[in-house]
């Protein structure tokens, strides 16, 4: 039994820098068609020349592959009009980060202040860049995304010609926000579909399994799984996949990121046909929706799944991933590149 | 500025066996007068021999230092009251453990029926034997306890005479129950004191402060506060100090518990007085509390603390322990043993 996914896109990965962006580029782009490339490099993505370079470092790790890099820069209420004119054709949107709030975002936003932000989200609406939001407050770990929900509303409010992409959502109340206002979308990771906090702490302690959002209650699973499943439209798959080399995952203290690309599609596979959805939903939620979302025409690409067990490596150039040394139920098979 | 501790005594203590009782037993025999020795060995601590052969081993681990083991007995539902009678003077308590909840309790109780459990439950209430329970339910991790606060209420209603104590509780609904039943009791970890899962699992993972139950919300943390600080008379200091070798704890499947016998007084004494909580309070709920609930007379013994930075190893043994490689501000300064 064989299942074939077309332009499969990943509309939020991180694919770091240096080494490790040669290590595992091609994790990504081999099964991808395109993917959101998150901007928090040190120092973080926030200039034409770094944006530029940036893409061709990644489009070199990536050699021959059929993969589009859609990058973004990293918000920052400084940018004017002007700045943003310069960079709109290089990028696909804007990521903002909640100053602190996960791996390198030390320089993020700090409060919510509407009016400070005012000029560069007015521009970014007119311009018609989305805004893609980390969306967690500093408060108790399992209440950050649900607290961060008033934000998004305020500015979804504040600001109606702006799509507004609530990244790698984990709750209910999230998956609610999105029917409240026409421009709130989101990304939906592979982990937050298939784990909660008890897959993380509830038996031994997973570092593998540990991220930023952490994941949440059965319920909460339960909702995101609802809108995966169904391809509701203004949902899309992100995988978040981050790297980190596997002495920064088992330590005394562990770095946030669950690495998922290399397995995404198969475990998605597993996942949609386990729970009886079609096909075409999974197509959709994997491509069809992102490609209304953020206006774009993915690259031509043909991945062929087919149900045969898989057992997951152990490492991908020193980077444990998600089911390290398990087996799933489905396999890539082909993938063609072009028509 | 000193502080002296008569006695205290560690309600709630894992001492393991072999080579790691060898290393570890002395940190809690040097300034603790005595201690609850938890009996899930592997196999289960479950008959007399093995009770007698378990205390001479402890015994011999902790050499020339004033320190009582009070021994328990791992809980099974065949026990009966010949069996209880003929171990009463070996045993201070038994500990229950459900089914598979925590480290090697595989053997523990499965479902909660009063009737099966009632035939030894009566007897250890005729003879006075307390019984100490491990309370989780196999629920969603940060539900557990609350959830098994239900069984706690019921084991106490169906035996009014049994001395029930919740061990190590981590959340406001417990210490709500402790209030509804005469027959309720229960212990209290310094960690469970000083941490939320904000601070396992909010930043870095942090895998040497993942303890089974976990810690709960900023709410629950602030009413086990209320009753420690208040040394309520019901509640005693039971550290769960739980050593695990440190590639257990820093691998990609962390085994659960927090080293904390080393360094337990000088903690709860930099808390109680940051919270202004009297040296007698203090006392109380290190030793008088313990002492009254479990009718016990501690061996002679005092504890010299003064406020002077002390760096923490960061190993004992190879045990890591919690706050390893910090300051905190109390040190031992001596330790009389005898009057």
């Amino acid at each position: 039994m064989s299942l074939i996914l077309h332009s499969p896109l990943d509309m939020h990965l991180h694919l770091r820098d240096e080494k490790m962006l040669e290590n595992i580029a091609q994790a990504s782009a081999h099964t991808f068609s395109g993917g959101l490339i998150m901007p928090n490099l040190v120092p973080p993505v926030s200039s034409k020349e770094e944006i530029v370079a940036y893409k061709n470092r990644i489009l070199k790790a990536i050699g021959k592959e059929t993969f589009t890099p859609y990058m973004t820069l990293f918000f920052k209420s400084t940018y004017d009009k002007t700045f943003l004119e310069s960079v709109r054709d290089e990028i696909t949107a804007i990521k903002l980060y909640p100053a602190g709030i996960t791996t390198n975002s030390e320089g993020g936003v700090s409060g919510f202040d509407i009016e400070e932000l005012r000029p560069t989200l007015e521009a970014m609406s007119e311009l018609g860049i989305p805004l893609c939001v980390h969306g967690e407050t500093n408060g108790f770990v399992m209440d950050r995304e649900a607290e961060f929900v008033a934000i998004y509303e305020k500015l979804a409010s504040a600001f109606p010609k702006l799509k507004i992409i609530m990244e790698h959502i984990t709750t209910k109340k999230s998956v609610e926000a999105l029917d409240k206002f026409e421009n709130l979308y989101a990304t939906i990771t592979v982990h937050h579909l298939m784990i909660t906090l008890d897959d993380v702490a509830g038996g031994m302690l997973k570092p593998h399994l540990f991220c930023k959002p952490i994941a949440k209650r059965p319920e909460d699973r339960e909702a995101l799984l609802r809108v995966a499943l169904n391809a509701h439209p203004k949902v899309m798959f992100g995988s978040d996949s981050a790297p980190h080399p596997q002495h920064a995952k088992e330590s005394c203290g562990c770095a946030a990121g669950v690495f998922t690309a290399p397995i995404a599609l198969q475990v998605l596979a597993e996942l949609f046909e386990k729970n009886g959805a079609s096909q075409e939903k999974l197509q959709a939620f994997v491509c069809g929706n992102a490609q209304k979302i953020y206006n774009i025409t993915p690259l031509p690409k043909k991945v062929v799944l087919e149900k045969k067990p898989f057992k997951v490596p152990q490492l991908y150039s020193g980077v444990v991933p998600m089911y390290a040394g398990e087996e799933i139920t489905y396999s890539i098979k082909e993938v063609y590149n072009g028509r």
